[in-house]
């Protein structure tokens, strides 16, 4: 029976966006969270290979979790088995792998507001209550340790998205450990949103799994490895919920796509290459960061990680909707509303995805400036 | 918390399988349920274009979605809206949606024992209580108008498999008029796996929108379109439950693979191929049907579409497992236990999918047929 989930608005923006490219308009799509560059080279060259070669059935890759485990060890020091992980059809079934396979219905989990729409909605969809907690600027909009301490009474679990979507805000290593502790102490079970991770202008994100050995971990080919329509992520269980993660797989979605799990080995070892989007990223942010109080827009969130600005428009408006509908019909640069993120005061915020070409955020710039210009000091919409 | 998921036994067959072949054994795969072909020469030409062409970003192809709403015209004289389409990660993401988004835990959904583990599974995941029917022999191992009529007190649903996982029989048109009578006036929501429409040996399986326009009808290209492991599928859904179907796939699973969706639009348009395929079937089927008797297996489900034998092996074990695993270890043959489609009378069962090539079906056989033989008699395990 339907329950109420939210729809994406983002999409009604990006609807509004290819109605007016269709009308020959200039669009700079910075609406959706993925990067506008395809797979790496040789990700791309593995999969032509297979596509020949390959009948492509039903298939988990051995090599693709021994991968990923080696990828832990590198890249955090964390010792994980290839058995602890389950291959998913992107991150979204993996969060619906570790939440229902940890969780019952009418349990509740903790989670920041803002935050990814899909962890409200899919807890929702499940049965879990989501207990959302507001987190402020003055917080970076990140849950912490203090936080989760004074929830009474403690939730069944928590959701930590570091970076996160929409502010790219990374919780420093001591906040994890402090959140682990706390996490342990009172029985609450981590679900560690780092999808995000690689993708760090200041330090490098730390996982979950450094402090909390026990935490679901869940992760994806489709941020760093610049791979979204690819559909393949990871789902990282802690040992004694290895066989329900898989089990749920088996009954939920059965395998993720095998091409992709082909390529997605060749594109982890394709550093150089998902390196140079990061430089691409870093440079944007950098343009972006310069521009913005000119535009007015001085009360961002300060973006760590990930490839987002989540910026106060609120002196501006409190419908974001409307305000990011009016903002591309005038200069054809399309965003995301914040109340996709935060139905409470996401009205005034919007998102802008810097994942696309330097070029594109220069004249994105160029667009707003004027624009903003003209809107500051009586409201939008 | 964990539920109790049955795992899926047929894998620790295939484990084995692996095992000895790696060690130099000739092995035929009979245990999964997948073509042995590979995907439309036309997807892989199209699959090739997009890799070299398109970033491949999160998508929806419209363009398909219309390609499948013609095939419902075509294939069953039915008019559905592109828009009641909901492009998935294979048949089992679409599953999930039509029951999440139909039915509230708690909620009782009736279906046939034996049927896909998938089904009994994802219901107990979903927190709704499958009501499983034992239908044998002499009911071809499937639900009529008459169960589900006397069913007290109603449930809310009721899944529907035409040709059906493990046996291939079809409901007849006449008796699928009656279940969607039935019902419709008791109140009982239907979801159709329609999964091997296509694949019949008799008449052409009968679509359920047919008879009752408000079914959920989940279908993929896993089957029929022999492109298993690129995880496209579809759920049809009424026009009443189209938006809470769409707001499920962003929160769930957010986009299906995008490759995949080009490539399947191709392949609809590679009839010929497929037929070609179906042939091969059809001769596989012949020849086992001929050989099955001097097996000793005469007690097998008519096999009237999909690409499975369901055969009943009581005179031989208890214990269809072992049993599976026995025959390999001996024959090479690998086949799936009866276990996993039927908890209760599956112990005396075992499936051989054919969808294999004729001289491994020839193979099979000449390698079953002593084996059986010496076992005649006594009991296996």
């Amino acid at each position: 029976m339907s329950l109420r989930i939210d729809p994406f608005h983002a999409i009604s923006v990006s609807a509004l966006a290819h109605r007016l490219k269709a009308e020959g308009r200039s669009i700079i799509h910075m609406e959706f969270g993925q990067p506008s560059t395809g797979a790496p080279r040789a990700a791309i060259e593995a999969a032509h290979h297979v596509l020949d070669t390959d009948p492509m059935g039903y298939w988990e890759s051995p090599a693709l979790k021994a991968r990923i485990a080696q990828h832990y060890q590198e890249s955090y020091g964390v010792t994980v088995s290839p058995g602890q992980l389950t291959l998913t059809c992107g991150a979204s079934p993996a969060l619906v792998l570790a939440l229902s396979s940890a969780f019952s219905p009418g349990d509740r989990v903790a989670l920041a507001r803002p935050g990814y729409v899909a962890y409200r909605n899919t807890l929702k969809a499940l049965h879990i209550e989501p207990v959302e907690l507001a987190c402020g600027a003055n917080e970076r909009f990140q849950l912490s340790a203090e936080r989760i301490a004074a929830l009474d009474p403690a939730p069944a679990g928590v959701i930590i998205a570091s970076p996160a979507n929409p502010t790219g805000t990374i919780i420093p290593a001591a906040e994890l450990e402090a959140i682990a502790r706390v996490c342990r102490e009172r029985g609450i079970k981590i679900v560690s949103d780092e999808i995000y991770h690689g993708l760090s202008y200041v330090e490098p994100a730390r996982s979950m799994l450094e402090f909390e050995p026990n935490a679901f971990v869940v992760n994806s080919f489709s941020k760093y490895f610049s791979m979204a329509g690819w559909r393949l992520g990871w789902l990282l269980s802690p040992p004694d919920h290895v066989q329900a993660a898989h089990a749920y797989m088996g009954a939920l979605f059965l395998t993720p796509p095998s091409l992709a799990q082909h390529a997605a080995l060749a594109a982890m070892d394709s550093r150089e290459e998902l390196e140079g989007h990061l430089q691409v990223y870093r440079a944007n942010r950098a343009l972006l960061l310069e521009a913005l109080p000119r535009l007015g827009l001085g009360a961002i969130a300060p973006p760590d990680g990930a490839f987002y600005i989540y910026a106060d428009v609120g002196h501006l408006t409190d419908d974001s909707l409307t305000f990011c509908k009016r903002l591309l019909q005038d200069t054809g640069v399309a965003t995301a509303p914040g109340v996709d993120f935060d139905p409470v005061e996401g009205k005034r915020f919007i998102r802008m995805s810097f994942a696309v070409s330097t070029p594109e955020i220069q004249d994105a710039i160029a667009r707003m400036e004027p624009w903003f210009a003209q809107a500051a000091g009586k409201p939008v919409v």
